[in-house]
């Protein structure tokens, strides 16, 4: 018998009592032991709600119950999840969580108590919602040298340029539209300013250098400058317009990134579309491939959290290998980072490629304007040369 | 340091030497060895090749050596693979093969010896060559019910059937272009019969199930008889055919089937197109889930082998827990699959709805045939009321 307390009764903790309740007979079979939720953690009481028999209000109880063997915190934020994970862990307790802020700014110390202590600190639930990518990145794709990893890793961003794309629709209707069906949150900043993606970035680029990625270093662009102009532009290119959180690995230099990029028709990612989530890997020995599935909501996100409980279990007393050291990585200079720029200006042809020289042009009805597309070029060089012109906007494009 | 010993110089062998040549250094970091490989089993000789210098022609001299830790088996086939990898097992080797058949034959068996030798037996290249899929469903997506895993199981189908849609070219030239090119055998019978993806769909039920699906008992279809017109007749459905490898968990009775289909444009596995596979798992707290990547291949397939090796390496002394137990399962009868089934005929509309009652007819120019899609029903069902007509083909669909 495994017992196991659940910090937090939102969303996810609520979907996690759920999924262990459903699938009682499957998660006991596939961790080879009995597992009981002994204890649920919140503040709030939840009258009616069979949990309330098994709700604690002070995490001490759980922290000094030597019988509760993992420890699942669903709270998010930094505190006190921070304080209550690191103590779980220091207590002897394996701890498995959700908690992308948590990972992105303490995973690499984390880790080490874990491995200290042979416990485990899991976090698949952390990038992707349901999608198994902490998994696969730190146990199957170890025979590669992972030269690009690229996601759309933001649901809500992702249905928002679904929206716009499918109906034409402008950003901000579009966005009250998700709020209303509960797509987005009441103050949506984490999600259409790109901070959410960007911790996720940090953590998968942390996992794929073994080093510590700071999302405060990584450059971060939202999408609430996208109008509808951008999304027929890109419709004009064949292509369409996805948040990225991206990086690459060029010789040695780590370019790291949360922006909205036009990307073709035949992107892997390019039919990632609405609430769901994809990671695109390359490795230098396997080639391209893809993780596809619901990247938040309750149910899938509960089944990730589930899936990490069912392997602390079944790594009871042995740590499972995570290669992330605190050695912090500096990033390449954006300067630097290479790729083809998509510009709308109010300048003309001659001015554009007096600056530019040869563009390709790009129409779109209606739009009493140039706009064109660079050719591959670094960023340093194209906002040298763009300063000629009387740019509208610029996007980065993976064509 | 740990030694291993690769069976097998061929494609796939060559690959597991190159990968390990190539990234030693990410190879020994992942798995917090050194890892050498002492041997390479080949009956012919490589002259010129630098694995000329640890060539053995006798399986002995791997089996008897105690410094080997882990035997790569690549040689394919059911011998002498079999007897070489349980005669590893039985001598306290762990053991990594990409050998799909010897898997689907002898998986349960294989694995009871690992997990009594507390050993490893270790396949994720046997089914979707580079993709990480094995060890997800072994270790990810264990929280939920799995309800369907389908997939685009081999390379050569799908490229063949993407040409066909692409070009128009008919079955017979294109397969001739795909020998030419190496995408198919020279005996291209295992692949187009569907016999190929009938093991690996075997491989992924069983694991799904915890117990054994024999592959004989798999319903299997191949794609000889797809001509230019069903190809027509798909995109006039707005969809296209796919050779896919199914598994459906329909209240306790698993309908487990290799056929070609016709998908709807919005399927996951709608976009995996040429020689990429694809495998689609629907979880009934996960939803849906895709991973997509390079089925076959040198280099991919020896990725998925290396990561094995790392695997087995860093689990030495302990047994990975995989449930797949030697109990058969008893599939469900084909008569009671339920789909919606296309169908050519020479027979006129009357005859038609006298046997179906309502349809949806569908028309190709140039093809003065009737041709429709039926409602959902059982095969039984189907069967019994095609009898009535004049039929030229059916395909199932998954519309």
């Amino acid at each position: 018998m495994i017992n196991i307390a659940v910090l937090g009764y939102g969303t996810v903790g609520s979907g996690v009592v759920e999924v262990i309740r459903t699938n009682q007979d499957i998660v006991n079979k596939r961790s080879g032991q009995d597992i009981k939720i002994k204890y649920v953690l919140d503040l709030r009481e939840f009258p009616g709600d069979p949990v309330q028999e098994i709700l604690v209000h002070d995490y001490n109880v759980i922290l000094n119950d030597p019988e509760v063997d993992i420890v699942v915190e669903v709270m998010g934020g930094l505190n006190p999840a921070y304080n209550f994970v690191k103590s779980a862990l220091e207590a002897g307790k394996s701890v498995c969580t959700s908690n992308k802020e948590l990972v992105a700014a303490h995973g690499a110390e984390l880790l080490a108590i874990a491995k200290e202590k042979n416990l485990n600190f899991l976090f698949e639930a952390s990038v992707g919602g349901g999608i198994p990518i902490i998994r696969p990145l730190n146990q199957s794709l170890t025979a590669d040298e992972i030269t690009e990893i690229t996601g759309i890793l933001n649901g809500t961003t992702n249905y928002i340029l679904s929206k716009m794309t499918d109906e034409g629709s402008d950003f901000d209707s579009v966005l009250k539209q998700a709020q209303e069906l509960g797509y987005a949150e009441r103050n949506p900043e984490a999600d259409v300013e790109g901070y959410d993606a960007c911790r996720k970035i940090a953590i998968l680029t942390s996992l794929v250098l073994g080093k510590q990625v700071d999302y405060q270093d990584i450059y971060t662009e939202g999408i609430t400058k996208i109008t509808d102009a951008e999304i027929k532009y890109a419709k004009a290119l064949g292509g369409s317009i996805k948040l990225l959180g991206m990086s690459k690995f060029v010789d040695g230099t780590v370019y790291s990134m949360v922006s909205p990029f036009i990307i073709g028709k035949d992107h892997p990612l390019a039919t990632v579309n609405g609430v769901f989530n994809g990671i695109f890997i390359n490795g230098n020995v396997l080639g391209d491939t893809m993780f596809y599935g619901s990247g938040a909501g309750k149910l899938p996100t509960a089944s990730a959290v589930v899936s990490d409980v069912v392997d602390a279990v079944k790594h009871q007393g042995t740590n499972i290998m995570t290669i992330w050291d605190s050695e912090k990585v500096a990033l390449g200079d954006m300067d630097t980072f290479n790729c083809r720029y998509f510009v709308r200006t109010k300048s003309k042809k001659a001015e554009v490629e007096a600056a530019f020289g040869t563009v390709s042009y790009v129409t779109v009805e209606g739009l009493d304007e140039v706009a064109f597309l660079t050719e591959n070029m670094t960023e340093g060089d194209f906002n040298q040369k763009v300063k000629a012109l009387d740019m509208i906007y610029r996007l980065r494009t993976a064509l």
